[in-house]
């Protein structure tokens, strides 16, 4: 399984090349990310309040391809590997089926209590693994 | 009084036609804001964790020319109107002697305790007040 | 008539005090236009390749509640006045009823031989015409 | 030798958990990207102009400790390799000898000609050689 999002290059997403500043991407992929969360019943807002943490400890990304002003982006989303106390959800940009660009962002489980690492909690295990297309899970 | 605060407009700043992206000044000037305020020896930060808050519950902007792609920009800022309850800061944006562009943010106080709009406490007023240049003091 | 636009606020979109960050309603306001101006068949992006501008010559906006991060928001976009060689753009900003935040952006029309203030083309100005609710058409 | 970049964590800069928003970390490592290209007199707006392009092909960031509103930050950069097409430039962020953060942005050089990959112009490489201090120069 994986989960698609879908935006558009704004303006304000475009440098003076006319083409998307690099560092944008990986907005546009924390977003598809936490729609993604949401739509898994795992809302992160609530989660800041009750100090459970998700934080991003590596982010890379690829770029192929400039996206540009005015295109219409699918960003697909896949759990790449389902760590211990950690997970890395992987990214695919497309536009009129092109593969733009690839985001890696990896997240650790910081427990509430300790403020440090733990195990994933057993619940966000499963509802992660669906989405694990590979065979570390 | 007044003071001043100085950046260069970066990549990052501009848009596809190659000047600033409108909503970037207000970032600036809150920038220049949270400069000023740790001048007066304000941290916001530390206002954040006491529960005091001083939001903008104004903003406006006068763009007169675009401010571009490597031009270094200088702030000025003075408090426009000292209130019971809130106050104006006013901020001009020059690069070489021309004035590209003018911001104000009004901040109301808001009380702790309450979360509701409070008069602004005395050392507040008092450090604002030397760069309040109009009459309204 | 007027057009509607909707977003959810983003974990980027807020900042320490958990609430949107000021500068960042700007952008949304800017993201509506932009969807806005497609729909009536103008391709901001087509147009800053031919050289023809609308740039923001003016901006605000009033805050009446904060926008909070995981709600969903609501764009009212409308004409407030269609000048002979500008436009003011109203936006009304509600979640679940309650208007949070207005910001109004006015756009001058840029001839591109002359890269000065000209009259809005007949074409644009007939466009936007259908929302404009007001008596100055 | 390393080149130095300075910046303070801003309000707009943290996110509703009171730490860096993960992708503004790429958005500063470019601010101290732009100072050093014009520190070595390479001024990447008029690059823009004649097309000449250094784009980000691949980034990549480790997050150790979090950025928090209010820190002052170094940022230390030295070219970590110097290809025939191609270079990567290394960032490191610390606040008081602690090292938060690690950035990596790969640069391809793209020739206005032919809009594709070519090798470095040689007064480019001889730019970058001082700060690459590895051994594959």
């Amino acid at each position: 399984m994986t989960h698609s999002y879908v935006f558009d290059v704004r303006l304000h997403d475009v440098d003076h090349a006319g083409v998307m500043f690099f560092a944008r991407l990986f907005v546009h992929a924390h977003d598809a990310y936490e729609v993604f969360m949401a739509h898994l019943g795992l809302d992160l807002c609530a989660m800041i309040h009750t100090g459970e943490r998700l934080p991003v400890v590596h982010a890379s990304a690829d770029y192929f391809q400039p996206l540009r002003h005015g295109e219409q982006i699918t960003v697909t989303l896949e759990i790449e590997t389902l760590g211990t106390s950690s997970f890395t959800v992987a990214y695919a940009f497309h536009a009129s089926e092109s593969l733009l660009a690839k985001v890696r962002t990896v997240h650790a489980y910081l427990d509430p209590s300790f403020n440090a690492a733990a195990p994933l909690p057993p619940t966000l295990r499963q509802s992660l693994r669906p989405y694990c297309n590979t065979l570390n899970v």
